[in-house]
């Protein structure tokens, strides 16, 4: 019996009929035959609603109780989920992340899967029962709550169709699929029909808010077959696989824009070896995770060192900025939160000339100014003024021809 | 140090406000160098509003998803009030039922807890955090998250005093005690100062709503001294505690009026040993608990049985009437859910004689006709029609002098 894993967002469950909507999907695959486990965001802005009653209490409210309080939202869904199934006459049962087995580390709130004890799943799926997993959820090995942060739900389906060897992981939604660029910025941007977990990665740690990073990585590690597609219309989604070389033909399959990062810049860092993985070092033992780093040409036994970070991070990295500027291990820090971050994908990069220049002439031609630059073998990105980052997103995507109506 | 088990109801958390005052209620204690232990129910309406939202995608929910969703309510709180606790710079811990160790039977919504693993509880305890535990759940061996049905709080409350040995259980509510009836319908009814577990067992279970009976029978088993008081003021409560001599002064405590229950008949039920535990073996079997059962003279090899079950309960009931019926184990059934039922409570029952006849003295002169009469060694309950139920209670608590300006 091949399993299918489906996974259902917050705006799919958000109201009864919502619900009603998503059984039927999950009700198609299982008359096709296949094992079915359904995993499950919170309903709606369930997870908005639990922080906001959260910062009335506790402005600033500690990741455990926060774990505790937020995995409720998925626990409600799972259990309507499972009542609905039941009202259509299929044997379905609920299971948080905890009995379900998802033992993750302790980092609450931002918490990664260690492994994953599938013994009730597999003997749930041998009775013919619809497993309905609550996603973005787990627990540590001292049985407390943890959560996985924000679209923490798509890792666990991913997660779940690796370790069942699932022949398709579903990812249901309110869009079609993924698009060659955020459709509410760029009216003309296409669906990508396929494209490669390298990309994918690329495209969700630029913030297109398509696919949680780590899914993708997970998918990828695991070779998931991964198909994000609409929850209220039957058009096919994006297929997101191994690398084909077709894809090749493509040079960039899409652009994305990003508004949640901040850029820090340590002035006057002392240019020695050991330096910059001191800094790095004490960012990464507080789980910030840096996106771009750039340091400058050494002047003098000084450079200066620019990184991105999360915009929610920006308060504890400026602390921490501050400590390392007292400690003497830079003169001083500029924080800049007024900027945005747009950037190309395809892996047709790898073996076409003159990518960058043809992004950066687009973004010269709208008088755009680029601050920072990153690039990898799939991706270039650059950081600009906040302000022009919807402008910047539609030059781009209209140099690379990835609308509609282009490139055919 | 000496532990004290609080317990806060919906109501007494309904908003961020009134979580923090019960957070003011919980340091008090903990300022006295109590050990604390806090169980918490879900906030105001929560529960209701589950309810409302599991009918609207299956009107017949499984149990055991009903629970699976219900259980959010009284995670959230726990986590609420944990962070109210540190936002006061005070170290808490939130628990779920099953973190706790409260493990119960399998049968869902009415689940009854068989025994606690308060390890966990100790161990934060020993640290000198202050435990908040979420009322009403537990957790059956298999790991099936369980209820204790409406009002279980409270048995979470006084099971976890018994296993702490807590020196008092405290249950904070949005009344100030238990009163000699409802005020909502008997304007003068008086607060009672000191109560025993019996005369409590007695009131809960005809539909005082004052505590939970399996509350009260768990704190008389382990004599554990428990107090029923406001929330929002700092009036004496009503202790609830072991018999003491002087109590048997007062002939009757209280009067409360039950309009939950429904009365069964089955007519012409064979007169023969064994068949009235044949019938309540079945119904039992349910877990549909009896209240009173009334088996008129026998005719002709034949008796009328008339027993009164919760009105939640009568759907089943009455299909249960009609298999035996089909059976031949009765010719015919009668069922009416128009029915109210009125007691008097009292330990000095015992050595009083012409309690019952001026209970029906009282009844008659308003007019009120008597459809059942049970009695206990300290209470008499009679079940009139439904309508007459207020009129009732109110006469019957001024036959007995239970009024505030009454007996002195």
């Amino acid at each position: 019996m091949a399993i299918i894993v489906q996974k259902f967002g917050g705006k799919s469950l958000m109201d009864p009929d919502r619900i009603r909507s998503a059984v039927e999907r999950i009700l198609e695959r299982k008359h096709q035959g296949h094992g079915m486990v359904v995993v499950v965001s919170a309903m709606g802005s369930t997870t908005d609603a639990l922080i906001q009653l959260a910062k009335q209490v506790n402005p600033d409210p500690h990741p455990r109780e926060m774990d505790m309080l937020l995995a409720t939202g998925e626990q409600v869904s799972i259990a309507l989920v499972a009542m609905a199934l039941q009202a259509k006459g299929h044997d379905a049962v609920s299971f948080t992340g905890a009995q379900v087995g998802i033992r993750t580390d302790a980092i609450h709130m931002k918490a990664k899967i260690k492994d994953i004890r599938a013994e009730r799943l597999k003997a749930a799926l041998e009775k013919g029962q619809i497993a309905i997993v609550a996603g973005f959820q787990g627990v540590t090995d001292d049985e407390a709550i943890t959560t996985l942060g924000r679209g923490g739900s798509d890792t666990t389906a991913v997660a779940l169709a690796a370790v069942l060897k699932a022949e398709l992981c579903e990812i249901f939604t309110d869009v079609e699929g993924v698009y060659t660029a955020d459709p509410h910025i760029v009216p003309d941007a296409r669906k990508i029909e396929r494209m490669s977990y390298d990309e994918m990665m690329e495209l969700a740690s630029l913030g297109a808010k398509v696919l949680q990073y780590r899914a993708v990585e997970f998918a990828k590690k695991y070779k998931v077959r991964l198909v994000k597609r609409s929850a209220s219309s039957r058009a096919e989604g994006t297929l997101i696989c191994e690398e084909v070389e077709q894809m090749e033909d493509i040079v960039v399959s899409g652009a994305a824009l990003s508004k949640d990062e901040a850029k820090i810049t340590l002035v006057g860092v002392s240019d020695r070896p050991g330096t910059a993985a001191k800094i790095f070092r004490q960012i990464a033992s507080r789980n910030i995770v840096v996106d771009m780093i750039i340091q400058n040409r050494s002047r003098g036994g000084f450079t200066d060192l620019t990184f991105t970070v999360p915009r929610t991070d920006l308060k504890e990295t400026v602390a921490l900025a501050e400590t390392l500027a007292k400690a003497g291990d830079a003169k001083e820090f500029l924080a800049d939160d007024d900027v945005a971050k747009v950037s190309i994908v395809g892996i047709g990069m790898r073996s076409h000339c003159g990518i960058a220049e043809r992004m950066f002439q687009s973004l010269a031609d709208e008088k755009i100014n680029i601050d920072l630059i990153a690039t990898s073998e799939i991706k270039i990105s650059v950081v600009i003024r906040r302000k022009d980052g919807e402008k910047a997103l539609r030059a781009v995507h209209k140099a690379f021809d990835l609308g509609k109506g282009a490139g055919k």
